[in-house]
């Protein structure tokens, strides 16, 4: 039975992807070995992380005066090493769920931090609105995409310093204007490839402005001087991204990817307004287009393992919600296809028929 | 033609590892999901955490009161992650190449720094004797094969104060007497898997002794707590160690290992002694059984590069010596078959035929 991965991550990747993969793990272009066992320094290695750093630069349309790093430790790494290179006096966060709150809390480590909104109130379900970002604060952070509530902070926002973002769970889903962020970090593990490599990109003229004596590997300077090979860095997760980074190129880029993530996400929302048994978890205005949330209503509250049973017996994977928020969770990242979100749909309606009360 | 892998790192895996982890990326055990796009929570994956964790286990003989934990960021990382976690007062360190001292230099960031010995006067190519580990150190650090320089301690060493090594390069080649460690941690790229992974094996007893506020991700008792699950770990490259560990139990252990690779390594060193063109660069009694380093004698020298075009020719991968020590190195870890040993000494003997003064 065909499986229809709706999983939070590690999730859904392209199914070329997962071949090239598979054929780089067996022989690298022809070569004679595999992509796990050659030296990172040598050429055909050499050439991988060229084109996923070049694929990145033209994909996201990066200005001149950022760089593209690749580091492993995932973003909850990045939820220090932020501080450990930006934080003078204090910094600023915006607290819109559990991921937010992390990379505060490893903030405290380092001096001030100030909660400039949070949507705490509400268990998360929006993004907080007319909050004002500190003239003073060395940086402010955000999380665009919040996967246990699904929402998402969908525009590139004016900040007066310099502006960070965990783009773990939404990068390449849509156009953004890199010009308006100091640094965008993410793990690669939704929208890119495999758990295991965290990319980076960061205006290089915002480093080396405090005091602070770094580690060396917690230093984006070394990673940036050494062009993600200070050490040996993951190479097999860093050439499936690559491999997802052509296919999206191939696609029409992101741009186009957002067009398409955009319509998946109508048919299930849609689906969820007009369905008798659910109700959708998030603010109409803070949905978001990666991770789709959705609750039964209380008279069908009862139900809601069967539901999750039924579709399970129709090749639904990973739809079970996160416990803080219950009910389900359709992760319709860029690698999802349309007749998946259908195939889910069809569960809906067809449990709605033989349950309605 | 058949390739001779003797890359240095990542290097070469055996063909089986390297079949089931292609299966496993397009596929992991028939279940219709890459191992790739699955979530780590989920009972698929925790099968492979838990087996890597208990072959760790079986294989190595650890002792009740150590933890096995798999992170991201490579041994660079653990460069600083030992000493934020470890050192109160002093650490000392044992000099033994350009890794250890890379050790050292983050240990400097939280204290004081003792090096015990150094063999940086020949440069590194053999191992310190003689010395004395300080009683007052927080711990005592080595790098038990030193890949660049075709160094090795072959014995568990003891240590008034608790032995933290770097066995990045030569983890499962012998068995060792875990309970003489304090902490043995590893990049996984040698004899274990690709890039994108890193071993700690910690007694857990040794955490939580200074003050120092550490952030969550560099403090070990985190990984403890959770798992290795905190964040979300290198799934696929900790597959591929699973796989690499099935293959060594199946071959007899790391006992039946280390014969194997006293053979191989045998077979290469006889060959540099007994050739009238080559000279080993190590001291015979700090030998390496991973990295095997040799150059052209003097009066031979100005034909390196047309030996190495030789066997280049021939299918050797990987041959060229590190800069710092020139000529040639053999890296002949676990996965390498003793007969790409022999081809790479037939390549020897050939040219002596033809060049032979």
């Amino acid at each position: 039975m065909k499986k229809h991965n709706f999983s939070a991550g590690p999730s859904i990747l392209a199914p070329e992807v997962i071949e090239n993969t598979a054929k780089a793990v067996m022989d690298l272009n022809g070569i004679g070995l595999s992509v796990m066992e050659l030296s990172h320094r040598g050429k055909d290695f050499q050439a991988v992380m060229d084109e996923t750093v070049a694929l990145f630069k033209e994909l996201l349309n990066i200005p001149e005066g950022y760089k593209v790093l690749f580091m492993g430790g995932g973003a909850s790494l990045q939820f220090c090493m932020v501080p450990y290179n930006l934080h003078k006096k204090k910094a600023a966060y915006l607290e819109t769920g559990v991921w937010a709150k992390k990379a505060a809390k490893e903030a405290k480590f380092f001096g001030d931090v100030e909660t400039v909104a949070s949507s705490a109130d509400k268990n998360f379900n929006y993004i907080p609105k007319g909050f004002t970002i500190p003239a003073d604060a060395d940086y402010f952070h955000i999380t665009t995409n919040n996967t246990i509530y699904g929402t998402e902070i969908h525009e590139d926002m004016d900040s007066p310093v310099p502006l960070v973002a965990d783009m773990s769970s939404d990068i390449f889903s849509r156009p953004i204007d890199v010009s308006k962020y100091g640094l965008i970090y993410g793990g690669a593990q939704k929208n890119l490839g495999p758990a295991g490599v965290t990319f980076v990109i960061v205006r290089e003229d915002l480093l080396g402005k405090n005091e602070r004596a770094i580690p060396t590997m917690l230093n984006y300077q070394t990673h940036i001087d050494e062009g993600s090979m200070f050490n040996t860095p993951p190479c097999l997760p860093i050439y499936t991204c690559m491999e997802t980074l052509r296919w999206i190129k191939k696609l029409g880029g992101v741009a186009k990817m957002q067009q398409i993530n955009e319509a998946k996400a109508k048919v299930l929302y849609d689906e969820i307004e007009r369905n008798e048994l659910f109700n959708g978890t998030a603010e109409k205005d803070s949905r978001s287009l990666m991770n789709i949330c959705f609750v039964m209503k209380d008279e069908y509250k009862e139900l809601e393992q069967e539901y999750l049973s039924f579709a399970t017996s129709k090749g639904m994977v990973g739809l079970k919600g996160h416990r803080s928020v219950g009910g389900f969770r359709a992760s319709t990242y860029n690698a999802m296809p349309i007749e998946s979100v259908q195939a889910l749909v069809e569960t809906m309606q067809e449990f709605e028929k033989t349950h309605k009360k």
